[in-house]
């Protein structure tokens, strides 16, 4: 991976609140004749939405990890509470390709990162990674967030992943409420929960 | 579980940010003969502190889920970061014994509330545990977390853990920050994301 070069898909541009500028994932599907839909259907409700245990069906069906472990629950479920904005704990289709097109992002760029086909990351590596997504982050918290996704020193796809869905599903409910876009906001108590105990 | 009625250990005494006041977990064990001691050297580094595998093999083999599921590593690497105040992503002893003295509480909090013994617990126990526990929660909030944490609308003990270290973690957290008590705190990105995206 080229360092410090905007990563497609992925939000390149810093704002002056240390966050990378709301990321604009294409939107390069139609439901008709698309594999997507078929596995999507296959496994939702009749709502026409996913809970978590369904999402990690329809994902493993959809192949999307290769040769890396299938998406943990966990991970599952921080994916959906990545654009679960009201809070039902399901997923619809729009969210369902929006979730794909950056699952794809991450898995290109953690193909690129680990050069030696290993299936694992080094810390510094993850590091690298997260600065050319655009967070601006300090030493201290990158450090606290490599440790947190590691197992043995080495961080798998299906952390690394849960790293970039949390990293953006926090940084967008911050953003949210960050109305001058200046990277601080004042909490209550119960809003700060209700944005991160989903997560 | 009488509802309403402070629970042990977990914190009972509400402040005005809608928090329980700080738990004071018991300190009952001395290191001297003690089978926990046993468990956690066994395990530890050379420095004496656990990291989340070390602490799940701890946990397993000390038998505190009972008849229930092991804690799943995910579990483990939040209760490490519920104690890490200095992010160092491992836990020395005396935060073991806290750790301990908080799982037995909860466990007993989870028997309780788990009336016909199923190992599970229904959307609305949880809500009152959550509330016995001194939290004061909007419905919203409530309703986001037990969805959160539900597989198929009933709650595991694993994940009824997860969800009271989250709580505890992330209200502790912002209780630090929180100087006048208020239950209002002002963030700055860097330091939000330090203390979320660990827990």
């Amino acid at each position: 991976m080229q360092m410090g070069q905007p990563v497609p898909g992925t939000g390149p541009a810093v704002l002056p609140g240390g966050y990378p500028a709301c990321p604009a994932y294409p939107d390069s599907y139609s439901s008709a004749g698309d594999p997507m839909w078929t596995y999507f259907t296959a496994v939702a409700d009749q709502d026409g939405e996913v809970d978590a245990e369904e999402l990690q069906k329809c994902l493993t069906q959809s192949g999307i990890s290769g040769t890396f472990s299938p998406f943990s629950l966990e991970t599952c479920r921080i994916m959906i509470a990545m654009l679960d904005r009201d809070y039902t704990g399901k997923m619809g289709f729009n969210e369902y390709k929006e979730l794909w097109a950056a699952l794809n992002a991450w898995k290109q760029n953690f193909i690129t990162v680990d050069k030696d086909g290993s299936g694992t990351v080094e810390h510094h590596e993850l590091k690298q990674a997260i600065a050319a997504m655009g967070y601006r982050l300090s030493p201290q918290t990158l450090t606290a967030i490599v440790k947190r996704y590691s197992k043995n020193g080495r961080i798998f796809f299906d952390d690394y992943v849960a790293c970039c869905v949390k990293l953006r599903a926090l940084t967008d409910f911050f953003r949210r409420r960050d109305h001058l876009q200046q990277g601080v906001v004042s909490f209550i108590y119960d809003d700060f929960l209700q944005g991160t105990m989903a997560i």
